[in-house]
């Protein structure tokens, strides 16, 4: 660290905008998730088939709402530890959280794509891919914190929770190669690494 | 209650984040109830014939905007009463509120499919649906919070607020079945179930 | 006032809530605008005529645009300076607020409606009752403050810029049966309401 | 400055507010720039050569997509640098924050027309100019806070940021007549002007 860090005279609100911008764009981004499932418009008439038909036409697209609801959450629960741990206010954090914050931001594309498609090799992988880079860009914003801080003895278990995200994003992506159908199902692995690896801390 | 809470150093933060995502989803869910109504594009012409037959068109889409934005109000109270009991954060309160985030960020799917579909058992069905797994999971983030806290004493009256939901939630799913275009009149009566419910805790 | 308020310990954090979310609220609402404008897409071939023409046929969305940012802009403001009187948190408030809230929320249709069918009657005539009734449930949101703290003795001035509101709004509207394509000047002349009913308060 | 700031019982709440609301926008206004990428629908049977086609199609979208999510970025950390000097509320700065915020929220359709419309000369003029004008009202935002409070010494940084934004929003703006589909490399400039003026500041 060569760099002093300008400190400003609002330091507190500074690091609280930032955090309350981040949270925004997470909010914002899980909530969107909804605008791309197309509704459909169902004859005058009443026709309970027809309606049927729309809505398992429209599973695919539940699906990827869900699932991507959890997966922003999960990354946001990763993004609300982590700035537990900083408790100064860093300009040099901007950046890489903006980079955080771009990928959480596309989510709702990548998911858009998978509803539309589900069970396709590309539209999977692709998804995959998009949680894996997030997950990398949240590692990498931990490493940037823990070098900013490094008495910060804490940042253990987030250092964790965002390797274990890693791993399920890194698992679904080669799922996709096997099953591209059923590869978001690495995604669910993710509570069994936090566990591993927090294990692995205490010893 | 075996596990211990993970208290963390930014506990205040930590659940003044909470709140905030919370409210956050809730106000972009409630606005982009907009975005779900089709703008008619009129002929050059001047036709105010062709504009009211437009207008009369949208009316089922104006009564669901009006209805879930009121809906959505009301389920945003029942938070707002309930998190001002909840004084120390808990990461164990976290998935029980994203689930009910999830709910209210899936309303305005819902309430598109039903405006596009007014009077139609299925659309009408999958709302009351939505309402009622919504105030579901409402009265399960009570509970939780209950049993993370079990001295708060004045949390008679939200779980109270939350049951009324759900009974009027309820009552508008069974109406379905005599007469889905005017079922959602069960949610009026969550005043009612309110007013009752608490004379009964009085006692 | 009969009924006594409903306080309860987090009455500040209550505040703060009320006055987050409808913040929330106006900067969603006022950033929609944009997604109402729709977005040419061009022949391949360089082809300047297209773009010139593709933007004046979008002239009238820009414009529907600017002038929905500015009204909306101007709510938020008297709402900002209103809440500025609220001392304490009454949850009576909460209703009235919310409807506010629906008719703010309400605008970017409006206003797609508007930008879509620029000069007609009655999308012209639509779009300034929308406003005439936005302002209306403001100066309605001024009236229950007043009630609730009689003693507030600043509420003069919030209660002239929601007049002002409301006159503009108004004489928009009167406009309207004239000439619909220049009835939204009617807003343009609230700065002046509001010096004109600010010096007859200081008389 | 003739007219006295018409400071209120809430002063710092209603800067908290005015901060807050702007920082929504910013919010938004970055999130929904995804929204204009449109979704491919592929065909259902498995088509390797459809998707990767669909993928360079979608490439423009991409590149403005990540391109106005770190303009917007920009924007918003000089706001964010900006507002940390601002320590007392004053109603003057609501208009001029306004008309800056305007511009931040038009940015997704200008980004979408950029997006679906590369490399044309038109489209791209139009993308830099929304850029230099967003510049434009950032620096007389700055402007406005240095006449409202003359000792602030600290705005020299802020006032350095805004400029170079202006400069690289002019160099894509000019470079625009000589290579439209390569002019925004413009704005990559802004780090280098950034550090050209803070050493002008302190020779």
């Amino acid at each position: 660290m060569t760099k002093q860090p300008h400190t400003s005279a609002g330091g507190a609100l500074s690091l609280e905008r930032l955090v309350f911008f981040s949270d925004a764009v997470f909010a914002i981004a899980i909530t969107l998730l909804v605008l791309e499932i197309e509704v459909p418009h169902l004859p005058r008439v009443q026709d309970s088939a027809a309606f049927v038909e729309a809505l398992r036409d429209l599973t695919p697209s539940f699906f990827a709402f869900g699932l991507s609801f959890l997966v922003i959450g999960r990354f946001w629960m990763t993004h609300h530890g982590l700035m537990d741990h900083v408790t100064t206010y860093d300009p040099r954090l901007m950046w890489p959280n903006m980079l955080y914050l771009m990928a959480i931001a596309f989510m709702p594309f990548s998911t858009a794509l998978l509803g539309s498609n589900l069970g396709q090799f590309g539209p999977a992988l692709f998804y995959n891919l998009t949680l894996l880079v997030t997950a990398l860009l949240g590692r990498l914003l931990v490493r940037k914190i823990e070098a900013l801080d490094p008495t910060s003895e804490t940042l253990g278990r987030e250092a964790n929770g965002a390797n274990s995200v890693m791993l399920g994003a890194g698992l679904s992506t080669l799922l996709t190669f096997v099953a591209p159908a059923f590869s978001q199902i690495g995604m669910a692995t993710i509570p069994l690494w936090i566990r591993l690896l927090q294990r692995g801390v205490r010893k």
